[in-house]
């Protein structure tokens, strides 16, 4: 089983990755989500749900084919982690 | 009170408008989404939540300042729906 990074949550069987960020205003939000849709097209995979409003992001990542996230998933979540990071926090 | 438009569904006191739409695959959703959030820069105006997945966004609409969706609102739905219509139904 592939532990998730730092601040996801693994929920449910098979388990999805799920991770909340927070920003301070809706412009920092949106380029947190830009950098997410282009990370997608870079990485050739998207999240199974993201949900958003002014300043907050929710995004929930599953595996392939109804596995459990792996290592694509983990380089996937990694990459959406230094999004954030150069942006706002926590 | 202001009627939403075509498609959409007003829910809670005071209302938001509600709706869901949805897409033959993921570059549709995506371009759709660009589009709101182009739209949302032109015109001010951002949905109060968007929920998104693979073939789907679901887009809620609140009024500013708490009050009920007005002519602003209005007006950036029937953007949001010409969007929808440009692209996939239904």
């Amino acid at each position: 089983m592939t532990t998730p990074p730092e601040g996801w949550e693994a929920r449910g069987r098979p388990p999805s990755w799920f991770r909340r960020f927070t920003f301070a205003k809706y412009a920092e939000t949106r380029d947190f989500l830009d950098g997410v849709a282009a990370l997608s097209e870079e990485l050739g995979l998207h999240p199974q749900n993201i949900n958003f409003a002014t300043t907050h992001a929710n995004i929930t990542i599953e595996g392939a084919d109804q596995q459990e996230p792996g290592e694509a998933e983990l380089a996937f979540a990694l990459r959406v982690n230094a999004l954030a990071a150069t942006r706002a926090g926590p």
